[in-house]
């Protein structure tokens, strides 16, 4: 090909305003987050969570420690390169940086002794899975066969790193979940213990949504929010409690939208594809 | 960081409880399954049965058989330890080894002979997308450009496993299709020939479902289960037939729901987002 | 395992029949399309259009031009080899080869010049997955975090590959981000400035679909065809407008299914989960 | 750093004096031989050679025929196009190509059907090395553990190359022997069977060298030339005889150095260190 | 090319005789030992001993212990693989197998205590290449500067596997090195603290050599054998001390050469280039 | 094997006596300098030095100044990395530091200054290698083939950073040109251009070595030091030129030793194994 034409577009994609459009910087040295880095990050805490399910078997340790403890120094130093990058993203002037870096050590420290009850949540996911599944012979045949659990592990890290104030990692950590198994959680949603969702594909779970334990979702469920309330000037407000509460216990079947701020009562099952905007009672069937 | 943080942590992932809560084992020195090895089986029998489509091109064999045959042993090997790990999965006591690498041996012997008539079946798959699809110049490029072909072979593979008795390894297999296809199929299920999935995001096919030939689907299809019969104890019972029975040449149009063991009769069309919980007689329309 | 069995299923697999009934052909030296090396071509656009986003960090440039330019330099190479694959998929002489060399040079030559008009739409649709996002801080944040944009990207490219003629090599591009978005958007629709998907799982765009600028669609939503033409001899007819035209500003929410070659007026809004197979006039609400 | 200076010194380096210094060309579209490519096809052939001792042992072979088969293709595709790049790198029209291309076919054809016979002579090595160690237990023991043997696969590839007049391509291949063993034997030299070279490293044998049958030499020894006779404009003269004929059955100690076209006759032992430049008769000892 | 010559060639190769001919045997199911395994095990074992001179350095590990133990779990799992596939490289039937499976436990087991101890001699050995040359300003500088140190890493650790009567295995180790650094001993050999040998090159130190403390040897000096003593039958008699004792203290400059079980008293220097048949006295010079 | 062996050698192995024998300290948070990117930057300079004869050949670039700017730039970055290290590795204090990053930073600005200069020097190494080999058909083939060529490379690369006072790393950049070819030349050796090593195993060039132009050197050839002259306490003096003084034009054949700093004159030639430790007149044979 005539080199030329190859340095007239490179020319066109170095000029500034063409950089500038697609929110190009600098970040005062700090590169931005690597999606790599972070898919490598959640294989190495879904290895501590699950011993022996995602990385590869032939390393069987002799000795659970060793192997614990290594898996957990990468997780830190990894994860603290990310979360600075992170902030940095963000950053506007060079000053910020050591503010950036001294936080990222915090939220890494805070981080890692979470990761023992993020351990306790899952086994009680797995567990869900397992008693939802009649063909399913334990727990650990759920963890290997349902994406429920996958996306469950990446949500249940990112919503530690997003109450710990992390920006932007924990969504990129979420959809990476999304992108493997369809299942699209916002890290904020809360989301009690022992939750499944069976088969997965096409669920959304928004920001504010609040789950009890216990429930069940089937696949294509939406908790969504019904609109966006605006501020004087137009723009969304931020932080307002917009998706759904679901208490204890409930199911909701295949295709259903439950949308707003409105309360699913303990124990009530909705149908496939109900489209459901108001509260519904404890106990109650929407069919 | 603290290097006490780190091993505060790390005992606690090791403790004797927190490792029993995620069904942590040790299977008698048999390692768990390995997802990437099974991922890497799926990739060379995808090769075995759809030469050059799926693995490299430069490996343009001058020879069929040597190439074939290569593969073929690699299978062989790979197949037979996971199909090893998948019975030690199981296993109560560590004397159980010798029949569990004696039946992995049969199964291993028995699914090779399998692999022409699943490439005469795929070979029918790609064909029907083909005679699916308006634009699409050949089956070859059926292969080349529709989920529903890879969702399938990973199906025909699994379930030839499923029927030869083997635990676990045919529903990673299939999840291993539907986490890259969003197409989620029991490998319980029973599909005929010419069978087409179009865009096929979302499609979830349980395990009890029997399909005739010559059936099309589109996105967002669900041939579930109405609800599970449970035993005197309140378990479902396991190996009931549960998901619908679909004949010969029925069209079922995107987002549409069949729930249950009903017959959609030879023919039938079933229009999109519908809910169908009773049988459909041959030929007849639901719009 | 008996040598003989593995022998004997070679012999099957290598017979004429056999491979014949899977297309498999030589395309006269030509190997298949890769799948893998089209993979790596798209991280090597989306790098060049997004850099810092998509490959590994660290590549930080002190100089954009030499890094641009080293990448642009490793498209050409590789985007002539597949588009050249591309066409003697459909060779059927040997003769043919020098045409298709010709073509393929002339096809990178054109496609290479439309690079930072594709930068410039991305931009764009970063602009309106930042808008639509209440949480978002910034375009930047919106490209980390969405599927749409890593989906459009593979659609803006397949697009201009598809209008210049190319066979093949532009489905399975859009097919690649179906494969990691659950986004099924065909390379022939035609798309304006400001596209957003929310969540995107499950959507579905057509070929001939016209969408104008600033136009917005949630998880699920389906732009198909009603139905194909068929010619005197029953086969569907090729290149017949059968799919929606949106016009700008529309929205349409999560689960709405659209067909046929009806128009979407400026500024319409589609409910969630509606069926639409009439024109929807400008402004109009369909709830 | 400052941006100007690596721009500077890619100019200087780019410029077109500084290219031409270093032999720069661009061989009318050929690359240059690559070493890396080289040296695979080394591993290749030296597990077709060999099976089982150079490459991975997990791929011990249910049937050497599909093993081997599929080694020996690689090894034809990657010599052929290795043997291309040779002879282009001294193409001086565009229009030899053809010509190129031809002759590298027809070397491959010729060079694979050598193949058997290079493994009898590398057997008669083995041997002669299981001979000369009083502590090795079979010939495959110093296969794996003797640096002669290495050496000697290379150059009895190189050799049969360099015999069918490949340019380049053979020196390659002695010089990655040379590198790994320390032993550097030029590709013209003639060797016979049962040749053991204990230690190896330092070892020099020349162009004109012809090696008789069960010869034995030690760590460092040169077979030389002395001089190199010049022409009229004084250039040496090519392809004249100047290294020394060695003998069956001759062995020569640690560091001695022989020089020039002498025959050292059968039987013959030179002592360690000794400096030989006249002829020694048959069965005769310098010490 | 030609099909039907590959074929041929593929006959020829595997043809009983032809194979036979290179000790091709099956080892009743234990592959061969794999050089690429085992030269991964020299790193892990380089990367204990010398914690962050052999690693990629950003391993910085928070905890050695985790570190330490992760990289000895890897050790005691891959060795024992080897020294097995070492010990059935000679059975002669497969009942041997169990005898061989439990030996390899056993060195492995014995062969783990001794690594402190390398490091002990290693740590002299980097202290005696510092205090050996003038330029440099730590042990570690030597660490990293002298191949010295990893010839001896090598040497020690497969000394000490040869003196738990572990076949093939030491000798694999030791050539690893031989290549590495062109240095050859036989892992045989017994050598004291503080060993230096600067530059090293062509230094060859043999089976039954034993060497004191203090000892410094420069590049191309042989430590070798006069001759083998034959037995009734011509064949070299095993096992028989035929190398020199080098005692404590001595020098030997470059190129000498020690041949026979003679003893260099200690503190002796050797001249460079020296021919030594002869015991030397304690104290005395040969130059 | 019992858990209790690994970790007791593991807290032997941890103990900070044994830590401290081997020199292992934390460098203030800097890592020790890593052999493995210190020799992936020395193949990136390789390759701008003599563009396509060591990296693969398919990079084969339209423009060479993308090619060459991208290859300066992750030179500057890698070389920075490994000279801050390299200073570090002697830090006493954190508060160094600072100083060090200074000092890497300019160190990197005056090196890729001298790039073009290495590259005029190397090829008129490959002038002389091709001048002195009778059967090689251009420079273009004695880059190729001579160890010579890549043994310059590396010392020209780690001269200059050993003018510029750097520590430590071009120590390593000698040795792992030492471990390559068998040639060993301290970074401290002055050599001028067309320098050619035939065969070059074994040659050791030392630290204070002068060599002037044309000069050609053969296979195990030292150029060393007599003896350290040592100070008033018994340690050697650092800094005292104590190597050979080799003028323009002198050819030292095989296995000659020179020693001391003695001038061997213009033009003289030094016969095969001579040992030498006085000045040889300019023109004079010593043979």
């Amino acid at each position: 090909m005539d080199t030329k034409i190859i340095r007239k577009v490179v020319d066109e994609l170095c000029s500034e305003n063409s950089l500038k459009s697609i929110s190009f910087r600098t970040n005062f040295g700090t590169p931005l987050p690597s999606v790599k880095e972070l898919s490598e990050l959640v294989l190495l805490l879904r290895s501590a969570i699950l011993p022996g399910y995602f990385i590869s078997a032939d390393h069987e340790p002799l000795d659970q420690q060793f192997y614990i403890g290594t898996i957990l120094e990468k997780v830190s130093k990894k994860l603290k390169q990310e979360v600075l990058r992170g902030y940095c993203f963000f950053c506007e002037t060079p000053d910020q940086c050591n503010t950036c870096k001294y936080k990222s050590s915090e939220v890494v420290e805070n981080f890692i002794q979470t990761i023992p009850n993020i351990r306790h949540l899952i086994s009680t996911d797995a567990l869900a899975a397992y008693e939802g599944d009649p063909a399913a012979r334990s727990a650990g045949e759920a963890i290997f066969c349902y994406p429920s659990i996958r996306a469950l592990i990446n949500h249940r890290i990112a919503h530690e790193l997003y109450k710990l104030g992390v920006p932007l990692i924990p969504r990129i950590i979420s959809e990476l979940a999304h992108s493997e198994t369809g299942i699209d959680i916002h890290p904020g949603a809360q989301i009690g213990e022992k939750f499944f969702m069976d088969h997965g594909t096409g669920i959304v779970i928004g920001e504010t949504t609040i789950i009890g334990k216990n429930v069940r979702l089937y696949q294509g469920v939406t908790l969504g929010a019904k609109s966006f309330p605006l501020d004087a000037n137009g723009k969304p407000i931020k932080g307002i409690a917009r998706h759904p509460i679901v208490e204890d216990d409930v199911i909701i079947y295949a295709g259903a939208t439950i949308l707003g701020r409105i309360t699913i009562g303990k124990g009530a099952v909705i149908g496939g594809n109900k489209w459901v905007t108001e509260a519904v009672p404890s106990g109650s069937k929407v069919v």
